[in-house]
Parts: structure tokens; C-alpha cells; sequence
């Protein structure tokens, strides 16, 4: 029984408030700016900017109607009046597709200009349809029209020489319709993170095994999902077996693909928790946080090999995803060199909560919604429940000992924005 | 100047409120039921659930130890201190992939759990590792232990027959993981609505193109990205010039490939608009409402072919975006068959502002946070500005004259519940 003497030498490090220890993480990784790929502007929806957009043209790039209208001269206007309408011979039409050379409106003239029709050289100004008498080729106007009355000015939308989008943006539909209109085919978006997950345990199968005397490796698809709607790719490396050597081979063919290492399982005071260990043997510095001040969650850590970060998750799935939540989540938007936040909303709690002294509480709440407003319902629950969670939708954390009173506002993180469409 | 005649031909119908227009829009169509395919559970995240999920086993499926620990039977605890430790024999030791089958634990005997090992006949309890003493093959117990401490008890995550997530929810990680722990591999999850998009102009040219005497295709850009954001599949179906001819040709193949169809453009009061010309030459009931009293998107309209809806955007992109917002983004996610809502937050006005008496105030906002609060800046911006709309990230709608003070709440509905992670 060799394997018992290991609970004796077993430590969990000295126990780190969460803030303390994501700082111990940025000063011992070095954030590296993920290069960019080129991306045709069509599938850019959701990356992220590796460059700023600088227009190159103005937009509009000619003065244009606003509306379906008629050109006119706005001087010539000045003294118009239902009683003395001025009487303007009606010259030709313009529709947006057309172009203006050689055209040129004069005293006494105007024409037809369709929405977005040029506005041609001469005129300054167009009224609409809807505010002209029309007798065959002869428009009356009845009051006077201001100067640039519904054109769209040169260089109104965007001015040439412009910062339009910022790197670090991440593109949205809006995005995307402006760099079409600036011409622009391709963009420079930030490859995203890669996170790679490693599960620890002799007890688990895969979901397309499913090995009916084993359990399901369910918690690394919760991981892996999560990593991907917090910005990142993720790849499942797979199973380790409860044995320093199968750990080390999987960590390691992990580091070799991604940025962010991931185990699950294998680091708590078990006698067959070899994570840290096999973190320990691959190389130095090693694990540099193991125990957090926090429930639930205690037993996470954190180890650096290669420059880059492994985060050590526990193996009930409230920790696994509270230390997802605290410490992998805010590093995927890190590297992620993207302008994204974690999506915070403030929410009123429904009932008491108190987090025992000494601890920071990982509170899982439902948010719901009253009249507009949202209202946060703690969801205690079993630390090994998934139902928890799914009845769930956020979290927020409470400072050690703190009692929150129903009424209260809570920031509350939610899961992914996407959470905010099924509230 | 034949066309020209159009001009009086032309007919805005009257003028109806963007809640009365959806109403008739509800009334005239016929939601159908989209069909259901199968999916891999590892490709189901974000995909609506076409079933409920009734669990087929209990999870866990047998009584497993929360912690790394010690098996006991708790009635042989119940006089156990620090002074009168009770001493157990150790007997084995078992992990989270053994099974317990030809084990259990007599009277005087205890055995280590390691964390979700299961529980072995006669025990009824776990107490934790760092709470005993061990001398060898001895363990000393100093505290009762409740029965089912430190125990999960079967069933106690799912219940078998319960039902676990239901027909319309939408995929989250957690709901991912629980599937795979039930394990279920494949789901039925409800088709996409389709949504095919018309653009309507001569002036127009699709970005591949880039014909550089006319003006990008970009709204079509914007809007397929919207649907997308908001659930649907979306296909761009390309340019129609201004002839009735070419708006039916295209509608009518939108018509073969999609529930819903979205033109843009050629839908206002000008000489080329014939947009509701060409609904009305494909069949009946053509166009149902067309003008609605709001601002910007008073020339939005719909009919109805083939029993599906055609909405008619205009062209100028505030108008667009409108359109889509108050009648499209409703109608995919009724389509979807989902339990989704709109992305929808309460902001407050940091400036005061007035809708006209008579329309309804289509009002873009800028969320901002300010102390973790949400603040809404009106973005007033040219109906023409793609910029500002890059600007803003929700919109609120103010009722006729409505009159907003700053320091108001406003219900803001975020463009896209992504729009959070950049707030």
C-alpha cells in the first residue's frame, strides 16, 4: 500500500485570495500577441481586429440625395411661398447609379434626383417629392429650402484618413458593412487562443467510447465550450489515467498545441491526485498556486512550464467551472488582444447569502426577470451537480465573510452574454 | 419621361404603428413548425432543442464519496471524540473507476474513498482525510459523522424520468455536459430558420466585384449578419436592378429557399421603387402593411406570398437596421421555435430626448458602464451613417411624443447580446 504514504506528503500551498493569485499568474506569464491571419471581410463576423482601419476613402465619395427629390439651387429658393412659388423647369433625372459629368444644373432648372442620386454641380440643395407641385415639366417649389437640405455630404459617413475600427475590435454586423463600404476585401483578425484540455481519471471514458463500467468525460465538453464562447479554440487532448506518467505525456502533447493548458481532476489531497506532480516533473517553475481562498474551488492551481499557463481545475464540476470562471476565462481575453470584458450585469438579490469567514464565496444565481429588471436568486446545490448549474445562468463572488441581504445589488458575471437571450 | 407617372401612382398605405403592423404581420402568417434534424451532442452548442430530454438513469447512477476520505458506518460514530476516538481497521481502498460488487464494509472497519469512488455496502458516510488520524492500517475517528455525509447519493445530480432540459432551450456548455453525462450522443435540434436577402438598386455592386463606378452591397452585408446574430441561417441572394421584371426573378427564388425574405431598398416613394410593385405581380395577398409611424423606417413595409413574410427594408441603413430590429429579428426567433428574447437591458438617459408628435422614435443608444451601471447616450446620426450605427449598440423606442428626460430608464435592446462584451 504504497500509494497511501503519498496523502502525508500531499500539500496544498498556502491558500491564495483570488485577485492575489491572478496577479501571481500575470507576472509569471508573459501575454505573447497571437499573429494574425488574413480573413475575407464575409467570414470576419466575431474575430478579432489584428489591425486598425484607417478609410481610405470618403463616404459618401460625391454629395447624394437623402431623398426622392428634386435638385435645386438653395439661393434661388430664398423667396418662395405658397402664394409666390417659385417656378423651376424640370431637366432630366438622376438615380443613384448615375454619375454627374458634365452635368450641370442651372438658374431656373432642376431635376429629378432618386434617394441616393448625385447631386449635380450647380445645386446645394433637394427637396422632397412630397413637398413639390408638379404640372408636367414645370416644378413648384412653395418655401425656401436651406443649403445641404437633405444631401448626404462627402465624406459624411466616414472622412477619408479616419480611424473607422480599432485593433483589438471584435467585428460585428455594423463592422462588417462599413468595410464593405470602404472597399476593404480582407482583414487582419487575431487568431484566437488555444486552450487544450486534459482530463484526469482512471474512472472516465469518452462520450463516443462510452465505456458503460466507466463515467462520462463530461466536464472537459463544459470546459471546452466554455473556452470557445469566451473566445478561444479549444481542443480536447483527451483522458489521462490516474498515473504521473500518462499525465505528463498528455500535458505535454498539450503544450505543443496551445497557449492555455487545462486539466481536470487529479489535484486535490487524494492519494491518486498526481497533477501537480506531473506539472512538478515536466519542468521548472512549475506549480507556483495551488489552493484558492475561495468555495468552491479550493483545490484549484496553477502551474507555468514553457512560458505558459496550466490551470490545474478540480474535478467537481462547481469548482471545475468556478476556476474556469475566475482564472482561464479573464486570461482567454488576455491573449485574445480583443477589447472584450467579462459580460457583467447588476442584479438584485432575492434572498440572503453569507460566505463563511475566511472564504470567498462562488455564488452561482439565476437571474431572472421582473418588470425590466433583473433579480438574482442564489442556486446553493451540490458542488458535483451539473443540474446546478444548468438552473443557473451566472455567477458572482463574495468577499470573505460577507453577508448579502435580499435587496441587495450583485455584479453578476454571466456564464457567456448568450445566457442574456434565455433570461 | 414615362416613368415619371409612377411618382403620383405611388402610394404609401397608411401610416401604422410598428405594434399594429406586427400584430397584422402574426395574424397573416402561419408560424410553422421548422423540422428537426439530428445532431452530435459534441456539435449541439447554441442549437435549439427540437425535444424535451427525459434522463434514462440516474446521475450519479451509485452513492459516490464528495471527498477524498474514509468510508464509515455512521451509527458506529455516534460516540466518537477527541478524547474517546473510535478506531477503525482500514480495509482496502477504492477509486472512482472501481466497483463496490462483493465489498462491504463490516462493523469495526473502514476503507479509503478516494473522491467519487463509490460507496461500499454498509457504509453510510465519508469522513474526510484531513479529519482523522491514521497509524498504520488504524484510523482514528474523533467526531460523529450524519449519516449520507460526504456522500452523493444516487440520483441526487438527475433523477431518472425527470425531465432535464426542455424542447425550445437553447444549448449551453452545462447543458452540453449533462447530455453527454446521460449518455445521450445525438439530439434533435430544430432547424434554422432561413432568411434570404434581395438588394434593389442598379446603383449596387457586391463587394467581390467591386465594379468602382457604383456603391458596395454592404447592407445586405449588415442585415445577413443580423439574422445570423439573431438565429437564423442567411443567404444573400444578390442584386436586382430597378425593373419590376428582375425584383420578381430574385423574390421568387428568395421565395424557393427561405421562410423568411428581406428586400432592401426600392420600397419609398421615388420614380425607380418598385419593390412593392413586384410583391404585388407575384401573387396574393402581396403587400399587407406598408409605412409604419415610426422614424427612421417610415417606408418599411411587408406582404405575404406563399404564406411566407417579405419584408421590405429601405435603403437607407438607419431605416434597414429598423426594419430589421422591430420585425425581423421577432419574427426568426417565433420561427426558431426557441425560448429566446430579445437582448434586452435596462439603461439610464444621460441626455433628454423627444420623439415628433405622431411617429414613434426609433433611437439608437451608446450603452456605456458607469460604476458597473448601465448609461444609454442617444446617437443621433444621418439615417445614411453606417458610422452611426459602429457608434451605437442598442436602440429603445420612444412612443409618439414621448418626451425622455435625462436621468430616465430606458428599456435598451442591445443590436446582439454579443454587444455586451464590448459595453
Amino acid at each position: 500500500m504504497d500509494s497511501l504514504l503519498r496523502v502525508d506528503q500531499k500539500r496544498i500551498l498556502k491558500l491564495v485570495a483570488t485577485e492575489e493569485a491572478f496577479h501571481s499568474l500575470q507576472e509569471a506569464i508573459k501575454i505573447v500577441k497571437l499573429e494574425s491571419e488574413i480573413v475575407s471581410v464575409n467570414n470576419a463576423l466575431g474575430r478579432t481586429l489584428g489591425e486598425g482601419i484607417v478609410a481610405q476613402s470618403d463616404i459618401p465619395s460625391i454629395n447624394r440625395s437623402a431623398v426622392d427629390g428634386y435638385a435645386v439651387r438653395s439661393n434661388e429658393t430664398r423667396n418662395a411661398s405658397a402664394e409666390k412659388p417659385l417656378k423651376l423647369k424640370i431637366r432630366g433625372e438622376l438615380f443613384p447609379a448615375n454619375t454627374t459629368s458634365g452635368f450641370r444644373l442651372q438658374k431656373g432648372y432642376t431635376a429629378y434626383l432618386g434617394c441616393g442620386a448625385p447631386v449635380p454641380e450647380g445645386a446645394d440643395a433637394v427637396i422632397r417629392i412630397e413637398e413639390t407641385k408638379r404640372h408636367g415639366e414645370e416644378l413648384e417649389v412653395c418655401c425656401p429650402i436651406e443649403k445641404n437640405k437633405n444631401v448626404i455630404l462627402i465624406g459624411e459617413d466616414v472622412k477619408r484618413g479616419t480611424t473607422v475600427l480599432n485593433e483589438g475590435h471584435v467585428l460585428r454586423p455594423q463592422d462588417i458593412g462599413q468595410l464593405a463600404a470602404l472597399r476593404i476585401k480582407k482583414v487582419k483578425a487575431t487568431r484566437k487562443p488555444r486552450v487544450a484540455i486534459v482530463s484526469v481519471g482512471d474512472e472516465l471514458t469518452e462520450l463516443e467510447n462510452d465505456d458503460p463500467s466507466k463515467i462520462i468525460n463530461n466536464y472537459a465538453l463544459i470546459i471546452s465550450a466554455l473556452a470557445s464562447e469566451s473566445g478561444a479554440s479549444s481542443e480536447i487532448i483527451g483522458i489521462a489515467s490516474d498515473r504521473v506518467s500518462e499525465i505528463v505525456e498528455r500535458i505535454t502533447k498539450a503544450l505543443n498545441v496551445a497557449e492555455i493548458i487545462i486539466t481536470i481532476g487529479g489535484c486535490s489531497v487524494g492519494i491518486k491526485d498526481f497533477v501537480p506532480d506531473a506539472v512538478n516533473a515536466i519542468g521548472k517553475p512549475g506549480v507556483i498556486v495551488h489552493g484558492i481562498k475561495i468555495s468552491p474551488g479550493k483545490v484549484t492551481g496553477f502551474g507555468i512550464l514553457k512560458g505558459k499557463p496550466i490551470f490545474m481545475l478540480p474535478g467537481h464540476v462547481a469548482s471545475t467551472v468556478a476556476g474556469f470562471h475566475l482564472f482561464v476565462a479573464p486570461l482567454i481575453r488576455l491573449y485574445s488582444g480583443s477589447n472584450i470584458r467579462a459580460p457583467e450585469i447588476i442584479a438584485t438579490a432575492n434572498q440572503d447569502v453569507k460566505a463563511n469567514s475566511g472564504m470567498q464565496l462562488f455564488l452561482k444565481v439565476k437571474v431572472k426577470k421582473s418588470n425590466g429588471r433583473f433579480i438574482a436568486e442564489p442556486i446553493h446545490g451540490g458542488s458535483s451537480s451539473v443540474s446546478a448549474l444548468i438552473n443557473a445562468n451566472g455567477f458572482t463572488i463574495l468577499k470573505e465573510g460577507m453577508h448579502v441581504k435580499k435587496g441587495d445589488e450583485l455584479l453578476v458575471t454571466l456564464f457567456s452574454e448568450k445566457e442574456l437571450k434565455q433570461i
